[in-house]
């Protein structure tokens, strides 16, 4: 094949993938029945567990991008007519509008200006006005690079008994996220970012209060239904075979009944994935994003540029830079990748070509990525005629990791 | 990771990998919207148009396993209420149906028995009978071992104005399908079968009849949606965001309207597959597939085991074999994957313990891999006290391999 360049990729995803990860995926195909590949389906779900942070039983991927993911859990969840409560600060949060609405719930919204999040309290008042069967809500929103605080929204969700469904797509081994602790019912995963395994898995995770839901709407598909298999559903039929939760956790449980073909090769990837952040350990994981973090935004300041979100509720893993005036930003990204192999992104909607997002996740979160980042982004600035300070931003990060 | 044991799959899939594949899988992730990815990205559809003999401009692959594929053609044609029809002969005209009546639609089936087919006079009075939007129809029945005859329906189908739907999930890359000689509207293909990459992508492909349909119904998602886009279809809207071909084209085309995150790795093998197999070329690879089945139909038969599909219509990629009496068809599976490393499969529903289905599908359909499968068998047939002829199947393969 024609040969695959090696950027330094430092976009909130996809980023570089662990390299351990890439030469597990290099290996021979196992069955989907074979005993050695069953079990590295139960080994993954274990440590799926641990990087949940439950206890929950389930906890295993789907095999699609990481909407695949929402949308299994969603489409599961929600039958026509259900009521369900999204708060939304950034494009993801219509992406779970959107989502809702195509499986005719009835979906109220609150939404705030883009950069800024919500209060608990104003999402807590909101949602207890409504009172939804869900709520569904986005962690980590890589379009505007804030991060919504959820620690008490999942409580005041058991306590009116309403499902709360997180999207952690951005956050997921990069940012604290307590599955349990917090009282998420259903919470969805991204591989492509902080954990460095490649696009195409989604890991999920929910309790029994979720499974309840979707075991009422039951049906084992025609052709391998057995006698014992109800044919109809107490509830609702899911309106997706793909995407039904109740048919993959017969094929993620000790009964493996056939539904599609589990992707082996992504398997291999999101297993040796889960591995490599273990040994880690989770904490060292959320605090190293922190620590480049701020190495990033020392040099991105001291190059006279401004962050576009700057508050406490900023998320540690993608930084926003608003695009100095009468630069054009998709010019500076493609110069940047042409000359440095480096890639920054772009947003979308509104602030397409406002702001450029920086990410430094996973495997792309370390030293020498947030350096070249630096001195490619300050390059190429100059290079264009932008009024920054030349020499400063590298020199401030240099300075911070000397300290 | 622990090690990865290498075995010989001869299954209907997963199976083999080729090895070009594997180590194009491991190269470095690229973004999303560099150039050498996009570049790749319009490689991968010219070579799917090649893969499916079609001129079509939409040949793209859906990010899942190859049921996805099935799932997003059927949601993105079918509104709820639109009449489909379907001949069952296998399992898998029994997941088009779950799919399809999973949208609402309104489904009438013929049924014939396991192990036969239809022939197309009768599939072509029965459909118009019917009147259907769709017909849809699996190519190669893996539950059975069979193929259905499909070069005159879609004539049939394009006079009466019907939309003509193939599963060619086990045939594609193995066995003769031509879309656009046989008027087949939409196809959708695997990969984990005769193309020889892991399972997680569905390619697909359809014509501007199909791409009508679709575009009625198009909404371009909350979020990223400008001035210019519609935000309300002219038809209903389609009922998944995930397989929404409507902004998947979007995706595929120069707009490059962010849908999901391009999986990556999986288009690097899909890339590299589809480069494998049209080096080696369509017809040289359909006519391989029939000399290696015939080897092993030779070796099965000297053995003095019998054949579930011996008529005209068996498909070539996948050979069933009647399980002798007393014998715990099973427990001969696990014993040859213990011992051997060789993988065979059993089947689904009502032929679970009946048969085996030996598959010989891209690049597991090689001699070393027949040999070894029939050698496997009878040392296991004879272990577990079978009476079949000793010693005589592998001659038989290797005479005619000789001849």
């Amino acid at each position: 094949m024609s040969q695959i360049a090696k950027r330094t990729i430092m976009t909130p995803g996809p980023v570089e993938a662990e390299p351990r990860v890439l030469r597990a995926m290099s290996a021979p195909i196992l069955g989907q029945f074979d005993p050695a590949f069953t079990e590295m389906m139960n080994e993954t779900m274990a440590m799926l567990r641990k990087l949940f942070q439950t206890n929950n039983h389930w906890a295993y991927p789907i095999d699609g991008t990481s909407r695949s993911g929402l949308e299994a859990v969603l489409t599961s969840l929600i039958e026509p007519g259900d009521r369900v409560f999204v708060p939304i600060y950034g494009r993801f949060g219509h992406l779970l509008v959107e989502i809702c609405e195509r499986l005719e719930a009835e979906v109220h919204t609150i939404e705030c200006e883009w950069g800024t999040v919500f209060s608990e309290d104003k999402v807590i008042a909101e949602f207890k006005k409504v009172q939804p069967k869900i709520l569904a809500c986005v962690h980590g929103e890589t379009s505007t690079g804030c991060l919504m605080p959820l620690e008490r929204i999942g409580r005041a969700c058991r306590d009116e008994d309403v499902l709360f469904v997180v999207d952690a797509v951005a956050t997921i081994g990069g940012v604290e996220f307590k599955v349990d602790d917090w009282f998420v019912d259903a919470a969805i995963g991204g591989t492509q970012k902080c954990l460095s395994v490649p696009s195409g898995m989604a890991p999920i995770t929910y309790n029994s209060r979720a499974e309840a839901v979707i075991n009422r709407r039951k049906k084992v598909e025609r052709g391998i239904a057995t006698e014992q298999d109800q044919t109809q559903p107490e509830s609702t039929i899911i309106r997706s075979n793909y995407f039904d939760l109740s048919q993959l956790q017969d094929y993620w449980s000790p009964r493996r009944l056939n539904h599609h073909t589990e992707a082996t090769s992504m398997i291999y990837g999101l297993h040796e994935g889960l591995r490599v952040l273990l040994e880690e350990g989770l904490q060292s994981r959320f605090e190293r994003h922190i620590y480049h973090e701020k190495a990033l935004i020392a040099g991105i300041k001291a190059m006279g540029l401004e962050l576009y979100v700057e508050h406490e509720q900023k998320l540690p893993v993608v930084t926003c830079v608003t695009v100095p005036n009468e630069i054009d930003a998709d010019a500076v990204r493609s110069f940047m990748l042409t000359h440095f192999g480096v890639e920054i992104a772009s947003s979308f909607g509104p602030l397409h070509g406002k702001i450029w997002r920086i990410g430094s996740m996973g495997y792309s979160c370390r030293k020498e990525n947030i350096l070249f980042a630096l001195s490619a982004l300050e390059a190429t600035l100059l290079f264009q005629g932008a009024a920054i300070e030349s020499g400063k931003g590298v020199q401030a990060a240099l300075r911070y990791y000397e300290a």
